[in-house]
């Protein structure tokens, strides 16, 4: 039996465990002697639960025990789990995660460490749940020079918005049901404000880009501030709105865009009809076109399954090191501020006659407004330009781009 | 430079030759000393291309050259594709193809012989062109049991199904706009009767079960007889009509369920959205859940693109087989007479009393036939019994199934 080692048996941890013993079988024919879990770490025990007896509280254990040859670190959070997947890594351990958080920040250092001795660092599981992107974006696509990938990464914030699109809800409203039905956290922070599929997209243009690139670094706006009347304006453009995560990357320059916000999406664009808790991930290669990955983007099973393919591949390449092109160093980002897109723009009637002059001849009214409002679409403008425009209008309420 | 030989220079050759070129700077990346054409096999000279002096008329040139470690074969149809294929395999020389007539007929042969001789037989590339599917079932969900692969595969009826759809044509109509916008072609046969798309069901449920599925075996049905008053019909019970391939591998007994076939699929299934040209493919595996690829199904450089992923992971995994888990041994086929499915069924008015008694009291009927029809749905009933009580109508039209 090719042993393995789980950190954190949390829901991911506990799935690990699960797809490992109820698909052996499927796992035979790639590892023809088997692969068994014989250490799970953990503060906790678990005496209600059949791997018990693999419970150890000491990491030494499994890094001294020469049979481990992978580790699934699933354990969340930077650390300890930095520090136990490095010194895995420097004993040639192969490390296999689905912590975003980690792979964010350290992503780069630690599979430069897993390069440097032989093994590997995979993350397959980091981004949209069982849904494959970072092995096709390495394998499937590694002749293309990747230009776009643009993404729905975030099951929460999607359910929100298709409920209050289909169901005229309000933002509130429609978050209470998402936690009713246990799509949202109680503290649902980091799905709204868009910090979850901020680092997803992170991760994304790390690998697109090959150099590293920090959710701090990228815009980050939620859905916080979008009420139904905005999903009213959408519908009327024959529009929904989507959280997206977007990452351009410019063939010439190698420079690249990232931003996570609340875009407008036109009916028909494949990212249209990825509704619920659905994650949907459109990529766009030079050669290849546009492609896209749907699926559910989060659940036990199918995050532990992308961990254990991501297990089975590093137990196919023991001794040598699976490059995913990530290096230590920073990818060159493109001011998001002078990035021009197309705008929806909400102010007061009163700016009626400030609004020609200031966004020019080229802009769409919206034909029926809320009451008090003029709503418009924008020509291609920077960020910045957006921002000293709309600052000159007197009752100006909000901004959200189109796709 | 890592040489190569391309067999066949039309429309997918040319494209493998392209991509090579045009995205060498990627290929740098996974290929530090690069990829190079020095051969190309063809009957034709090509006087006017930059590649005429890589042109040659006899494959022995490129099997006795050392230098050629990997071979794409773009020439199409049986032979002599299959006895270039085969020595190259057994000289220990990778090849990746398009060519789903060759891969259904002959795949499992001819990846018995690469495995036997140390390289690779790969075929990403016939099956929906550029969008991942092959390599993704095999590394991404080596841990799963697949229960199902459902796929809109032709890029050709879905957009005459498409024109149908949202332009109230009827077939004839519709095929007519789609060979004038080039998207079918004079003599439509290949697709409309849907022996494309069940090649490709065919190497899907081949590569899902590990068995040889051959196209043969697969009941196949296209789109000609299907007219506007379906899609009229369909679009009442908030369905649309879409060609499908599916394949339904049953995890207790192994069997596998494999057809071609239109059926009406429900608004809200990620295949609904699929339209126009585009192809959808959805897999359930048993702990990943439902994932769908998406994405151009043909075209010159995308399939292309996909050719070029099998040849970089062939020279990347040079000297050793690429296991791609199909034996040259025969699938298990469930008898598609006996599978299950619900109906839409279409009959004469003059059948109003015989329904009920006929298909029991679970049917539903459409609430608006057409003139001197009634039309309704039945409940799950067998292929067997379908045609049977079909049979016992004295007016009956057409029968099409439920997705």
């Amino acid at each position: 039996m090719f042993e393995v080692a789980i950190l954190g048996f949390g829901t991911v941890g506990s799935g690990v465990a699960e797809v490992i013993d109820r698909n052996q079988k499927q796992l035979l024919r790639e590892i023809p002697e088997g692969v068994h879990v014989k250490y799970i770490l953990d503060l906790r025990d678990f005496p209600d639960s059949p791997y018990n007896d693999r419970v150890v509280h000491d990491i030494d254990i499994i890094l001294n025990d020469p049979e481990i040859r992978v580790i699934c670190e699933t354990m969340g959070g930077k650390e300890p789990a930095f520090t136990f997947s490095k010194k895995a890594l420097e004993k040639g351990i192969s490390v296999v995660t689905s912590n975003k958080e980690l792979v964010d920040s350290l992503g780069g250092t630690l599979a430069v460490i897993a390069k440097e001795h032989d093994c590997s660092y995979l993350f397959e599981a980091s981004v949209g749940g069982g849904i494959p992107i970072l092995r096709p974006l390495r394998t499937s696509f590694a002749q293309e020079f990747i230009t776009s990938v643009t993404g729905i990464l975030n099951g929460t914030t999607n359910y929100i918005l298709t409920k209050m699109e289909t169901e005229g809800l309000d933002f509130e409203e429609a978050l209470k049901q998402a936690q009713d039905n246990g799509y949202a956290e109680r503290n649902p922070e980091a799905d709204i404000e868009g910090y979850d599929p901020c680092r997803k997209i992170a991760i994304l243009a790390s690998l697109v880009t090959g150099g590293n690139v920090k959710y701090q670094q990228v815009p980050c706006e939620g859905i916080s501030r979008i009420d139904k009347q905005d999903l009213a304006y959408a519908k009327s453009l024959g529009r929904a709105v989507k959280l997206l995560g977007v990452c351009r990357h410019d063939e010439e320059t190698n420079e690249v865009y990232v931003r996570t916000a609340p875009y407008m999406v036109q009916e028909g664009h494949p990212l249209y009809s990825v509704n619920d808790v659905f994650n949907g991930i459109l990529v766009h290669g030079n050669m290849v076109g546009d492609l896209m990955f749907y699926g559910s983007g989060a659940g036990k099973l199918p995050t532990a399954s992308a961990v254990v393919s991501d297990m089975v591949e590093c137990i196919q390449n023991m001794g040598r090191n699976i490059d995913i092109g990530l290096k230590n160093t920073d990818a060159v980002l493109e001011d998001p501020e002078e990035y021009c897109e197309r705008y929806f723009i909400r102010t007061g009637e009163e700016d009626k006659d400030r609004i020609a002059e200031l966004f020019g001849d080229a802009i769409e009214y919206v034909t029926a407004p809320a009451s008090g409002e003029i709503a418009f679409v924008t020509d291609m403008i920077s960020c910045r330009s957006m921002k000293e425009k709309t600052a000159k209008l007197s009752a100006f309420k909000k901004a959200i781009r189109l796709l």
